[in-house]
């Protein structure tokens, strides 16, 4: 389906990607690009990518597909830096977990070098880098592509096939709209989990060592607080709108928890609670 | 070891509290108590208990075990409806998620009748009802007992027995410190994440379904809001301090992240995330 698929950023995402790409036979040949020479050498030794290059002036020549799977910070100055290399009919797809401005962004940036169509796979966990990636990681997923109007039809449908190829259920979303959901379901709960570890950290207590004291229930809770910092870091920074907008939400919720809790009301939070059991016995 | 355990709420924990004493010889006979016949009923059946009695008037003689395993609002109440029956030699414990003023007024309600000893195994999930209970729920996690002055050294000593005999790692700890160390490790975590779902199910996108987006974070992060509304609602009430201490530093952390999103500022949110990482990796 394409020859040639250049992948910056070989880590769980990209990493994922060109195992299952080349496992499925989307591609014929896999070159990975990164800042890393550690990891790019440890994914060629895994054979998850043929060869790599960290200079962005050695791009290969007919690269036909090119995945974006960095930290959203720095997708525009590496686009940027490909840019001089890129041949016309290459089709450039990300895995980023913002979409919005930065879709347009890129839009701007690759029109008429190149066939740019913003994706997000609904996947991950909390590891990162080449020894994190894993085959069928998009398998039964959800991967959300966010056209717009500069967007080259073939290049949409070409893409839409290849998440296809890879397990993946395709979604169509507007950018901005793509940005509010996530905000809610995923960049929220990443920053309500991160302030939950650290609100722990903070607090002393005579000698009690509290991790020793944490249940299955805080380990789960926290567990995306191990995800890495720099990723959730931008992801915050690139949807600060819609993230704020969501945390002040979150915020007034638990204001409101608290004034009952610290009232002894009952009846408000059984009703609270009860809701909550609600909404997640819908959640498949 | 014990001859005859009453276990007042066959749930997941009284229930498989019951599992694991048979099965590891520390009772001769087990007799449930509830108001529910039907879930007594099922757990005779699946021979979680020997026989139940949904009456007070009822309570069995020659008990020497009465395992309290109610939501922690009717503890009293139900210690109240079984002190004519109890003999003064009945060890009775707990298995309460709140200390503190509880342990003072069970301390002062058993005195003379029989011997309290306060218990909180740190085990559980977010199933409920004797269909959930299951053998080694107990095995390697900690329980933590709360003696006070008052508190028979002979009966926490029978006590710290009993739970080692299923497995659990005993503690002891005092009733308030116990209450502020929950607060932070379980009960906030709780309330964060019935918060959360509730957050988003208060969310109105165009003709989104929200929860088709929930990606495996979400999930794990809102499992805990799965948990029975009443147990919760009664753990919040009865440490309100505790949980409104908490409720209030992590809602002040909160907005300082906010703050930090709003006007896109990167580097304090990398150190804050970078932090809770290696909170987390401190995790066992």
């Amino acid at each position: 389906m394409f020859r040639r698929m250049v992948v910056a950023g070989v880590g769980l995402l990209g990493g994922s990607l060109a195992l299952d790409a080349r496992r499925r036979g989307l591609v014929e040949e896999i070159i990975g690009y990164g800042r890393a020479g550690k990891n790019l050498r440890l994914a060629k030794s895994k054979r998850i990518i043929d060869d790599y290059f960290t200079d962005e002036s050695e791009f290969p020549e007919g690269t036909d597909l090119l995945i974006l799977a960095t930290p959203v910070g720095v997708l525009a100055p590496i686009s940027r830096a490909f840019l001089p290399r890129l041949e016309p009919q290459c089709v450039v797809t990300d895995v980023g977990s913002v979409k919005g401005k930065i879709v347009h962004e890129l839009d701007n940036l690759f029109g008429g070098h190149a066939l740019f169509v913003g994706a997000h796979p609904i996947a991950g966990n909390e590891k990162w880098g080449a020894h994190a990636a894993v085959s069928d990681l998009f398998e039964g997923r959800r991967c959300i592509l966010t056209p717009t109007r500069k967007t080259d039809r073939k290049a949409l449908e070409k893409t839409a096939c290849f998440w296809r190829g890879v397990g993946a259920k395709v979604d169509f979303m507007d950018p901005d709209l793509h940005d509010k959901v996530l905000a809610v379901v995923s960049h929220l709960p990443h920053v309500a989990a991160y302030a939950l570890v650290n609100t722990l950290g903070a607090t002393k207590l005579d000698s009690v060592n509290l991790l020793d004291y944490c249940a299955g229930g805080f380990k789960d809770i926290t567990r995306i607080a191990s995800s890495r910092p720099e990723i959730w870091r931008d992801i915050c920074v690139a949807n600060r709108d819609a993230v704020g907008k969501a945390l002040g939400n979150y915020i007034r919720r638990l204001e409101r928890l608290k004034k009952w809790i610290d009232a002894g009301e009952a009846a408000p939070l059984d009703r609270e609670f009860a809701r909550a059991n609600e909404i997640r016995s819908g959640m498949a």
